[in-house]
């Protein structure tokens, strides 16, 4: 067994039992099913897409934030206002990310193939990355709210807006579930 | 001379044009120069960072996107409220993007390395893309705001917190600067 293949093993392993402890969004199982069942590629890291609100000391300074909320699904304006709560000090952002997938491909040609399905399937953001000495393809969607929403513990918009921003995020997270559904079909496609 | 030193020609030609109407911002030419200094690589298109006013009528409908404002510097709430009240339908979004720069490389091996040179410089979110069948290096820095503001040519915040957003938007702006002259130092060190 090659090297790409051994770390194939292993990883699937790990994948085996984080599934069965509850731990991956079922969102996106039967995707990582899907490609870790072709020869060349074995996933790495995956999100069906997810809401943030965060505390960052500094603009930037991910390394620092602390996670006030994250919801996988809809949410309310009652969801952020008791995450903010918690809030004291450093910028508090709302985060709306759409679905990503990391996936280790054995070769350059089926690195920029897998690229391409994602492009395909409306993963406009995908690139190949370098992780660890490996090229990895990032699977990324586009929508995305990035936006600071208060600071030092208090909220600085009105509930109005804060329920204009909720829409915006609810709907993002509605249509990464579509976004996943394209991927599933456009992923079937690669076994041809 | 092959098809690649051929094709940078042909790109270094049409950016001095550009670099002659003023069409290049001047705060990322030195970078443009020192990257296509080395016989390895050439650029193909660059921001120096920028803030955007935008009329989406759908969300990810970037296609269709109106550009309400553009700016490659610090603005303020005034800015903001004059392009708002060009806006008509759908919803009204603010994005602040962080530099970025395309670069062509000649082989795997030398756009890795670039890669990694962007990742030392700060520029996280970079990758290699398949751009018209080639492999493009993206060197794209982490800092953003992404998020609506209004709709229907209505902006639903208050002016507190669009100052408040502007103030935000306005440190990224500056960070930018300090991101580039980073990625220039970076870039120098590849000749070694």
């Amino acid at each position: 067994m090659n090297s790409f293949q051994g770390h194939k093993k292993n990883i699937l392993r790990k994948l085996k039992e984080e599934i069965e402890d509850g731990r991956v969004d079922s969102k996106v199982i039967s995707i990582l099913d899907a490609i870790n069942s072709l020869p060349k590629y074995y996933t790495t890291s995956s999100c069906a897409g997810r809401i943030l609100l965060l505390e960052l000391p500094k603009i930037g300074d991910k390394q620092n934030a602390i996670f006030l909320g994250r919801w996988h699904h809809k949410i309310s304006r009652d969801d952020i206002l008791d995450a903010v709560s918690n809030a004291t000090h450093g910028g508090i952002w709302l985060l709306v990310q759409s679905p990503i997938f990391h996936i280790a491909a054995e070769d350059l040609d089926s690195a920029v193939r897998l690229l391409k399905t994602g492009y395909a399937a409306g993963f406009k953001h995908s690139g190949l990355k370098n992780i660890d000495g490996r090229i990895i393809v990032e699977l990324l969607s586009t929508e995305r709210i990035d936006t600071p929403i208060g600071r030092n513990g208090i909220l600085l918009c009105d509930e109005e807006f804060l329920d204009f921003i909720v829409e915006n995020a609810n709907y993002i997270i509605e249509r990464c579930d579509e976004k996943l559904l394209r991927l599933q079909r456009e992923i079937s496609s690669l076994r041809l």
